[in-house]
């Protein structure tokens, strides 16, 4: 009998985590619910199952520092003794916010921003800020040559009788297209009255919204969106730590990530198993709570071992585990120093981490140490469960993949270049795009596709998605495809 | 331990609907049951596990209206005092049904059709009546423009000698590919004696099985299949309200809602927490049964609020909810006024809801109108979690995309008409196929594949999706292709 | 409250079963555990969460047959009377394994093989043995014209001037690519030392590791990995038994069978319903512990009814139920006889299983009566669910289907054999690949892809599949385009 009562008070904690009572809420956060429990029911609802609804900031901090989830030594007073509800985090750093208006008598803001969340969690705040995803607006659209993509990409193409033209995107197209996960800049561009349930009020009017992407840039003048991964308004640690989460930016064949984690036995191993893993206990115990990886175990938690060795240091700059940047621009490369990526000029003074060739910006990327220090971390994870010998086998076949596709997509580049030279297309020293013509086109998806993918299936040891899906065969197909194109054109004109 | 109770039961309740006692079946289909049992396992265990095996419809006709799952105002005699069994479905309605045969004292038939699951369920039979998926199949194989297009893709395509020829589908390829989905044609060609562990019987040929298509033609005249979403013989609900049902007809490029879905945050919302979500209740509270919406929840189910507030009425005319049809037949179009779209003209006679350059054949579609009313019903779903501000942007970026997908197609078909006229390809005009030609098929998967992925992926925010996996790259690179084309085909001939 | 505690006492051995005592380990694994729970803590976990620690040998051995999961009638003495843990399998056999090296004591290996396993499980490592996948690396590396693929895939193109050339692929290459899947030859090729927390040690060198593969060439001698779905160091019945482990390497367009299942009605039934099966009962009973087949089902598992008649035997050599070899190479075909297919010789000594015409190898492949054999003990498991008639429609379809996709092959390899003859691309007569070329490798994609994919879909009734995705549309296509290469090449040159 003893073991059914543990085993049914196990269950209650497993499933049931959120019966128990919540903490009490402040006195505005209930004014806000008095209205909005009707009029968006489902966002109330999500909140009331977060842990912002049950457990107060004071009690967080009491805490064992290594099963705290806030990372303030001290808290507002005005936060310590309820609940996190709607008032604390619309109304907080009011002076801040362009997009704050009076509201029924609060100052009242829509978009939560890292700075806000930072009130509890600075040093997740403060990470993230030097991690490149929260960079990923300016990385792109302060980039001549990236913005150029968007622009070949997003543009409309219109034919006016014998000629094509391309109409620039508009802010719509971008927001709906690169900039859902790069991120939109979210501006005030005025005020607009509204009859509601409440009689007429005034709203702010926001350019750039709805968007959760990693980089958004916030009326407050921060950068990111903590909700692309903590989804509001339930916050929760366990969608956080699952691998959907990552899909919805990682998956098409620019950056296969969840694709190849499918493919892979950590991911058989998750979608076998995992439901009953723990995907909430911080700090995370391998093998324990889980017993295969999922994006975050290896790339951003708190991992420990069930002696209380800890495996890995929680990052929100997950940039540290990477040696690598295997995303090819157009060659996979070590990782760039600054989030900040659009300050990078290759020795031909285009912003690109390499020159065509392959040659690096060694000035602006990690350099070997660095590079050793985060394979280390990284291979850290890797023993949780695999021994050194496993380790350094597979890490072989990681670097030598590296640079047999940045050897292949030389090869499309070097077609390519002769093809520039021969004005059988306009690139860059021509005044052209790099990508707007459909043979520009075909080379592009040598790197950003197939040599991508290619490396992520290394990486992650998908290997079924890097041969045939979008991988080795079509590198080898796209040089062959070039080759042709370059016989019936580029030849004929010499 | 008040606590401690309460979640028990509730565990209970949620795991193991199924342990409650069986209502009573009737004694023919405990005399089914007698062989069947043995005979077809699977089946029969499936159904023990369903509502129609549990629930009486005289108890569930007594039942609140909103939590009601049946929706005749009376019921047969026959039918309310005993679960719904074999022989309460496959023996309805024998004399509409070509498909009975006399089968151990009993007039049996293999089909059942919507119009058997209507003795209970007529709302829901009318209404998926107007559903323009119930003609499927007409839609398809009445029009001669796409009954054209499954012959140049299921057609048998030989070489004799230095000639290509197409061989017409066989009826078996048909049903193994456009009609798996689209439903196929029942017909009962004759009978056939066959040797049974009960001696030798008679049964019916059946032409055209099997078959769970959404269109299906069934031997009673009537149009569809309930068990395309509401699976035999469990007729889950929760079933239908999953994501994966639908992803059996719509994940492919031409539709691929569910691909889109999966990478939506609310598709990672439901895959990261929807294990606890309750998918049984009638009606369906959001927020507390689920926290983030599936298929089921935008376009067919009854939503309500903790408040009991209606959110939306349940609707089988799925339409109703959808003020654009984003397949684009070439271009995406306000929705068809009639389910029956082989009756559609437009001004140049082809049975196109729009011509090819873009003009809508408007007496066939709803005007301005309907789609807002349509709009506020579907927006009204938005509102159960978001606010108006964040509807009213992602309905602008959407429609907005409608248009500038529509642009894109026509950039494409501005060229591939141009080819017809030059006679590098055979058109319409010419007598020929709109899409027999490797460049016409170049063309088709501009609308068929990029564009449609495009607005999917717009309408429901699966941005990462609608990028590079199948959307606006290859939009832009289709029009690149089709223009080197024109350059080395077309406009060498002038 | 009888029905509470019988939910109750359910739920903790369907939730719970690891929460049993474990059986006593033995003296030797208890020594390997004191170092190498903090070493590798994850392995460890796992280990502990295993049938493995659970259940001697010796309990195993008393079940009734039906419920046995070791395949020995008699078992080792020093096995029966404790858990199976490090030491049972990593010191077995160890005068065999070439990997085993002296380690604080114990005579170790790195590498347990089927060898290993067939101490408790010799019956399923036999018929593994005669499994085609247990010899799938060398049907891939033993075949001159596969081994040829794998150089124009895996080998690294290289552009010098304006020439390409092709550096053979390395091993490293292919054990990250075609051998992830088909297995690496592991090998010892030396010993090393290195710095451990005890002090410096000596281990194997070991080439081609990690490898998972199903047919990896062991340092024993011996062929396949039990650990590509029994993953280590689980074990589990339950993950070998769901389809995401076959998804490792059957997802890809070469082999889409799980992309196929996931779409058909069987696989949105485990999706949606699968939850609260029982993946671990053996046997495994349809309809109680299932409703709808995952891939093991209908291709491996010992398969009952409730009434305790046998569905199907338990096979591990998977093509006992297979009549037909639906991977075309390049024609799908009857199965082989041997699992050994690089032994095969066509009529023009190809070792192709047919001519590139179409005309089997019929001595090395199964004839009519061993196909009828197979088709009816795979038909048994249809008829768990179904009836004879609707087996017969869809068996009829699936041959029709591999029939007019064989012809849809034929029709691209025509052209492809009057561009060899005509000397606009080099085939094997011309002591050439069969697809180095651009051109070839669009042929190649004919039958690797779309001939397949289709044929898949048409197998597992996933049609969304086979239309549009990677099937029907594209086999239709690719014939256009090579006629039009046809057209501009080879036709010009006449």
């Amino acid at each position: 009998m003893g073991r059914v009562i543990f085993s049914f008070c196990l269950f209650s904690v497993l499933f049931f985590p959120t019966l128990s009572h919540g903490a009490e809420m402040s006195a505005a956060t209930a004014q806000c619910l008095d209205c909005h429990s009707g009029i968006s029911p489902g966002m109330v609802s999500a909140w009331k199952l977060s842990r912002h609804a049950r457990v107060t900031p004071g009690e967080a901090l009491k805490k064992p520092e290594r099963e705290r989830r806030i990372s303030a030594a001290s808290l507002p007073n005005d936060l310590a003794g309820h609940s996190i509800g709607c008032a604390e985090c619309h109304t907080r750093n009011p002076e801040k916010h362009k997009d704050t208006v009076e509201h029924n008598g609060f100052q009242v803001h829509v978009v939560v921003s890292p700075e806000d969340c930072a009130t509890c969690h600075p040093v997740e705040a403060k990470q993230y800020g030097q991690n490149i995803m929260s960079h990923a607006y300016g990385n792109l659209m302060n980039n001549a040559l990236y913005r150029d993509m968007t622009r070949v990409i997003n543009g409309v193409q219109v034919l006016t009788g014998k000629q094509i033209t391309i109409r620039p995107p508009t802010p719509e197209t971008e927001a709906d297209s690169c900039l859902s996960c790069h991120g939109t800049k979210v501006e005030v561009t005025g005020t607009k009255a509204r009859e509601t349930s409440m009689g007429e009020m005034e709203f702010p009017v926001l350019a750039g919204w709805p968007n959760m992407g990693v980089g958004r840039l916030n009326p407050d003048g921060s950068k990111g969106s903590c909700s692309s991964c903590h989804t509001w308004h339930q916050f929760s640690i366990e969608m956080a730590r699952k691998p959907h989460t990552c899909s919805q930016c990682h998956k098409g064949p620019d950056v296969p990530a969840y694709a190849v984690y499918q493919v892979s036995k950590h991911g058989n191993i998750h979608e076998s198993m995992g439901k009953t893993w723990n995907f909430e206990a911080v700090p995370w115990t391998v093998g324990k709570d889980f017993t295969a990886p999922t994006c975050a175990s290896c790339h951003v938690s708190l991992v420990v071992t069930e002696g209380g060795e800890v495996v890995a240091e929680r990052s929100h700059r997950m940039n540290d585990r990477l040696p690598w940047r295997i995303f090819g621009l157009i060659y996979a490369h070590a990782h760039p120093k600054s989030p900040d990526t659009s300050i990078i000029r290759n020795k031909n003074d285009q912003p690109l981490p390499l020159t065509l060739t392959g040659e690096p910006a060694a000035q602006f990327l990690i350099d070997a140490g660095e590079q050793q220090q985060r394979r280390q971390v990284m291979q850290q994870v890797c023993m949780g469960c695999h021994t050194q010998k496993w380790v350094d086998g597979y890490w072989a076949r990681f670097e030598h993949t590296i640079q047999t596709t940045n050897e292949m997509t030389l090869t499309s580049t070097g077609m390519m270049m002769q093809a520039w030279d021969n004005k059988a297309a306009t690139g860059l020293a021509q005044g052209g795009s790099l990508t707007d013509e459909a043979i520009e086109k075909t080379w592009a998806e040598q790197w950003l596709f197939f040599g991508n993918s290619t490396r992520f299936s290394s990486a992650m040891q998908g290997a079924d998605y890097g041969v045939f899906a979008n991988g080795r065969w079509y590198m080898a197909k796209n040089i062959q495809e070039l080759w042709d194109w370059m016989k019936s054109t580029v030849r004929r004109k010499e």
